[in-house]
């Protein structure tokens, strides 16, 4: 028994019943991420007020003490998800480098991957996130991320009038234009629709890029 | 006394204390538009959930009965909001005729009533209707109505492309990105902003008809 014993213990030293520390925060992250994506599909199906943390366990099937071991709230899960969105299109702005191309070239890589996140799981949070009456911190903490990425838009298109890729125009309002009809997609766009995000994509810069008057 | 009564009822010929029925349908029309216009503001400024009928009544300085007698239900209040800026955009559509101009000199009359109608008092009502939970009934109602907003920018761009005003593209995706930026409007214009209506409409007919890049 000592010897079996021991004989546990020394393979314990190779074989712990516990992870490395590296791989149970990954596998924490993991977890995580499935709580927010598994939120973010439910929101868009049932809406953010139909759907309680119970409805997030039960779909992941761990009980509610699981759910807040990755998340304080319910209203913390709308948050990264909406974040997780936003993310990718923050991703864009740092792809390419000023000094490799136009600002007007940069600014379809941002309205390709614009498209791609607010065609994806978490574009319908993204979108009525600010419509579901949140707290006013929250209300603040959004509009700040979403701040980021419309200041990002207009700096592209002040570049880009800059160095001559983009026609002068009103940057603040060209951005809105923008911003509005991408998020729109989000009021349109099912999924398994006949076009996909990249060929939408490619239908919207076709149009800001060159305009509906014949060239 | 007989005489007196007589005489009252002889003025009644001339001058009866009713208004005639059409000065009556007309005193109708006003304060049911009145009601209408006031919940649209307080819908906007408090929330749709937010906002009762009570509210309504009490801002017009009449009793809730009162209120009855000229709309159903609250939810009818925001159909006949969505309506009222939606007949705006719809009465573009016939201003100007397929004979004495182009598609793409119709289509621009179109977004400048779209923009006046989005940032007028019924902006908020239309843009954020579809997010306020309503009755399966009524988002059928206001689906219908903005289909047809939806296809009559559709026509105009086809008519376009045949009379060679507009360039070649997908109409549908193309009519989304117009409506998507236009709707967007409600969600970032703010009253007493520096920039008017028509101001927003240029910038924007600018921007869809000669695109980002300098042509």
């Amino acid at each position: 028994m000592a010897n079996r014993a021991f004989g546990v213990k020394s393979e314990a030293v190779n074989e712990s019943p516990w992870k490395p520390s590296s791989e149970r925060a990954r596998q924490r992250e993991i977890k995580r991420e499935a709580v927010i994506l598994t939120a973010a599909r439910a929101f868009r199906q049932r809406g953010y007020h139909n759907t309680s943390i119970d409805d997030i366990a039960a779909l992941l099937n761990v009980t509610k003490p699981t759910i807040y071991h990755y998340v304080d709230n319910k209203e913390e899960i709308l948050f990264e998800c909406f974040r997780t969105g936003l993310d990718q299109i923050k991703a864009a702005f740092e792809e390419t480098l000023p000094s490799k191309s136009t600002a007007m070239t940069r600014l379809t890589a941002v309205i390709r991957r614009y498209a791609q996140a607010i065609t994806s799981e978490f574009g319908w949070c993204m979108v009525r996130a600010e419509d579901q009456d949140l707290s006013p911190v929250m209300s603040k903490r959004i509009n700040t991320l979403k701040s980021e990425i419309d200041q990002g838009i207009r700096k592209l298109i002040n570049q880009g009038i800059a160095d001559g890729s983009i026609r002068l125009c009103d940057p603040k309002i060209t951005a809105f234009a923008l911003a509005g009809a991408m998020n729109w997609i989000a009021h349109w766009h099912r999924e398994g629709a006949e076009l996909s995000p990249d060929e939408i994509a490619d239908r919207f810069i076709e149009t800001f890029v060159n305009g509906l008057k014949p060239r």
